[in-house]
């Protein structure tokens, strides 16, 4: 899909979007003045509410990051016990580094429990924003009280957990009368912060928690998990997944994975497509490498590099800086692995660019690559829609054995430097 | 020292350095069409040549990369026979990822042991630049036959060896009758190529190969391996070390230490100062962290992190962006360690930023920082010698374990992404 205006993707969301059954809406918005930057002047924050009916399961995949939110340490409390139902999301305050954190999350998800009448043990607070400032819990209670229902369901929340992405990240899909929609921020930031990625997956299908736990791991290792801006993974990265039975459906694992894998994949795509100034994304997929987490460490090696980064943003097809990229991740020094590297052929957009030990670059080639990646630059001033534009494939291929894997990442702009620089002088 | 121009800064080292005996420098330059962009015109090269008296041995520590330069496997084939001699550098081309690169480099050295009739097995041929392309041979063999010495010695090799570096870096040391001094480029890219870093030091000491080889490792693990500006380690990285016992000292293994080690650091130093588009060097100091490669691990992680990068490029003390890189390099998921995170402080110049699982960050705090920062900065306009600005020291410490660990990195600045970038429109 290609849009011309903030307005017109949003109204084709609302329109288009398919809800899935027994879940609620809420948002609202209010001001604080941070009691760790009153000289900064008041603060708004969003509030939004996702709520299912009663009898829903949750399962959820959070940080592995050491110093993990008060959101995240809460997280892991209550979702064990199945019954979560209703999270408050809010932006602008991560709830990271205070010593009250986790005091006052419980405070936020009591308010929200007390207001639509959901046990406490079933509801969570989540939190995005700047880290060690602690949550305005009072105007957070307040306003919570008597939130009312958003006229566009899903596309407010979307809109509300924004940071700085430039558009609100929806997603479903509908098979065998069960529906599942997703909604996600992520490469956001404000200061003085760090990109997070939240994701919320609401499913009416009828599912046991483990069959659902089980299925949602599988799908994030394949979507959430493929992709990286930043190369680091914050204090409060959480994607939650409920699933409440409305529909009446029961579905088999593939069918459910048949359902969150693409919801899964859009939303994580979207989330690197609109990284802090991303203007081409990086497909890296390698092949060959029989030890998964090998594998995985060059892919993410290569579109972590800063090097091949500056490079794609600047439409250079540049071999010399994946080759060694990918050398420095099989570094000899600490890893002890049977990939040949003389067997290493690699291809930038279909194109063969290195075989056999040796470059298969002329210049009519890089020519042709260095118009590719032109053509596939997105404009991040244009803000509000997503763009429509090809990723850039590299394939690192080192033979038949193994599964591929795969790493999304985004290139390094002047205005990723920018936005991060929140420059002092 | 502080200079005002390229000029007084290069008649400085060529007035002051202390020169190690027995050892012969050249330089010349040539102009080739390379082979792989035969539409690109003329290219120029520079060639440098250092030659000891024979008796002299010389140890090397190598790039970890598994796609390393031709170049480097020469290196590794002929060190240990302990009497490599006399070296022929070349920037321009790096001599990787090509079919005949080995027989290139073996062509070069074998000019230069014509020339200086040396055995061939005595000398190496060392390339820094674009990777992919081949050696101009034929034009390099010419330009050895009848090199000139240079009337500057090494502050001209240091020059020579250059490639996007800003200013030519020597450092000297002389103790006990003994004199060592060391050259050194790095983090400079050309085009479409890597950072590359490489050093040369000369010693007129008395010592035997396994004595100078244990000692030069230990020196090269505190100096030169513990800078990063990339977070890439490149193909073609190289730091040989030669001693020739001109002096007719013998020094033990602590004097030669202490001799090896100031030039080395100032050489490392510089590197990080003049990378690419650097305004700040960040000294990240891990302590408390009883495994080493653990605490490695976490000062590179943050001094790697673009998000701490870019902060300090903009002058803002970002307590939360270390914390998140900090507990992103100490990832629950996969590391089993024993290190207490609830045990952390943090401190930047001085100032305790973080303490007890808390920040300690007021706005008082936060301003005297910016205002350091802002005084640290250095302009990567200026060009042609070294700006003094102190480093930005950040400290974290989990406790009294363990030795420290200390990593040197550049900031992330607009200047980085232009130079490599290398836009094409």
């Amino acid at each position: 899909m290609s849009f011309d205006s903030a307005a017109e993707y949003r109204s084709h969301l609302a329109r288009e979007a398919l809800l899935p059954r027994g879940f609620h809406y809420f948002v609202t918005s209010l001001t604080f003045v941070p009691a760790e930057r009153p000289d900064a002047g008041e603060a708004s924050m969003n509030l939004a509410v996702i709520e299912s009916e009663p009898g829903a399961v949750t399962v959820g995949v959070t940080t592995g990051n050491r110093f993990c939110g008060a959101p995240v340490q809460l997280a892991r409390e209550r979702l064990p016990a199945a019954g979560v139902r209703a999270v408050v999301v809010n932006n602008k305050v991560a709830n990271v580094a205070t010593l009250t954190g986790l005091d006052d999350a419980r405070t936020v998800a009591a308010a929200l429990a007390r207001e639509r009448r959901v046990p406490e043990e079933e509801t969570l607070s989540v939190s995005t924003g700047v880290i060690g400032w602690r949550l305005p819990t009072e105007r957070m209670v307040a306003a919570v009280r008597g939130i009312s229902r958003s006229e566009r369901g899903p596309v407010d929340v979307a809109e509300a957990i924004m940071t700085t992405d430039r558009y609100p990240k929806v997603a479903w899909e509908r098979r065998h009368g069960v529906t599942c929609l997703g909604v996600a921020k992520g490469a956001g930031m404000i200061e003085p912060n760090l990109a997070t990625m939240l994701g919320f997956i609401m499913c009416d299908a009828q599912v046991e928690r483990d069959r659902l736990d089980r299925v949602f791991r599988r799908v994030v290792d394949r979507t959430f998990n493929t992709i990286s801006v930043d190369g680091d993974q914050s204090t409060s990265d959480m994607v939650l997944c409920t699933s409440n039975g409305a529909s009446e459906s029961e579905v088999s694992e593939e069918e459910l994975e048949a359902l969150l894998l693409p919801v899964c994949r859009t939303l994580a795509q979207e989330i690197v497509r609109n990284g802090e100034g991303t203007t081409h994304v990086i497909e890296v997929r390698v092949r060959g490498v029989e030890d998964r987490l090998l594998s995985q460490r060059v892919g993410r090696h290569v579109a972590n590099s800063p090097l091949v980064k500056t490079a794609v943003f600047g439409n250079d097809p540049n071999v010399g800086r994946i080759l060694a990229a990918v050398g420095d991740a099989l570094d000899t020094w600490d890893t002890e692995c049977a990939v040949d590297g003389a067997a290493l052929t690699v291809t930038i957009a279909g194109r063969r660019v290195y075989h056999e030990g040796s470059f298969r670059l002329d210049g009519a080639v890089e020519r042709e690559l260095a118009e590719y990646l032109r053509s596939a630059a997105m404009d991040p001033a244009r803000s509000g829609y997503p763009q429509e534009a090809p990723n850039v494939p590299i394939v690192l291929s080192f033979g038949e054995l193994g599964e591929e894997t795969v790493v999304f990442g985004s290139d390094l702009s002047y205005e990723y430097v920018r936005e991060n620089a929140d420059y002092r002088t």
